[in-house]
């Protein structure tokens, strides 16, 4: 990962933990992605090659910073999802900021409504980060999306067990090699057959 | 992954940490893989399809309990040296209690010697586990095995940081997406490019 989109990753990092530690709502807080959360899909994008991918809760970019970092070794992009226009156009910034703009494109869009858009197997690598509840209203989209060998990640998995719970039943019922990495606040991960 | 699997990884992680716990001398003690390493790469050997897995290290069978599990998903199979004979017998029950036996092959040889005799590119997945400081004097045959989009695990990165310096400075300089999965003892992972 080059110096440049380390600097800028340090730098959002910290501003979110300071801005997160001073807020009382849970739905305020910008909850990035954790640096070792991000170093592990970082390196799994990589691993499997992923030149599709798609993030679904932009937030303030960092997972997106992480992603994109993959996609330019890879010669992929990512596609990101958010509703919030005030995060998203702050996310397009800092992007633009670690020189990884032309790896990315974001939507103002919902990511259900995304996805379900999205053309059959055409998905590298799939990220969740957004509602948790929401997850299983998606379905199949999700699973239909990805490609045969295309991995599934979502955020959470240790810090919030029971909002993730009913995704972890339907990823054991329709994909393969289910399980949690114990980084950042727990990678949820499968595998396409 | 299997509950036969599972209930054969438990009793054997449990009993290395009861005998470690009674050794004085390190080069006593079994080490084997902690759970969460893993699990990390019983996840990422499927998530590459890793078919042709190569393991210096066999140990007691811990870690070629996560590979051959995953190399059964894939159809694949694990490679894997040891140079003590009594740890690579006890290895071998283990493995075929666990009814992996198909997807293991063991291999009474110093890993070294082992890696420099196989082929070009051969190699998906390449696990090291063995004595940390011999691991430049293998060089360039970690590297040539693997094929291009294989990977490379190291454990012991975090427990071990000054042991695998060197290691890591010659992924640094020879693979791509070098960084170090902070699980179990720490993971330090690569990728042919």
């Amino acid at each position: 990962m080059d110096e440049v989109v380390l600097a800028v990753l340090d730098r959002v990092t910290e501003a979110a933990a300071r801005h997160d530690a001073a807020q009382e709502d849970r739905l305020d807080r910008w909850r990035v992605l954790e640096p070792d959360a991000g170093r592990f899909v970082w390196f799994l994008a990589q691993a499997v090659g992923a030149r599709n991918i798609v993030e679904i809760g932009t937030s303030r970019g960092v997972s997106t910073l992480w992603l994109a970092d993959a996609a330019r070794a890879t010669g992929g992009r990512v596609l990101s999802f958010d509703t919030d226009p005030a995060a998203q156009e702050d996310a397009a910034r800092t992007v633009a900021e670690a020189g990884l703009s032309d790896h990315v494109e974001m939507r103002l869009e919902d990511g259900g409504a995304g996805l379900a858009a999205l053309d059959d197997g055409t998905v590298d690598l799939l990220f969740l980060d957004a509602e948790r509840t929401e997850y299983p209203s998606w379905w199949p989209h999700p699973v239909r999306v990805l490609r045969a060998g295309g991995v599934l990640v979502a955020d959470n998995a240790l810090s919030h067990p029971k909002e993730i719970a009913p995704l972890h039943d339907l990823l054991v019922r329709d994909l393969t090699a289910v399980t949690t990495i114990p980084v950042g606040k727990g990678e949820l991960v499968a595998r396409k057959p």
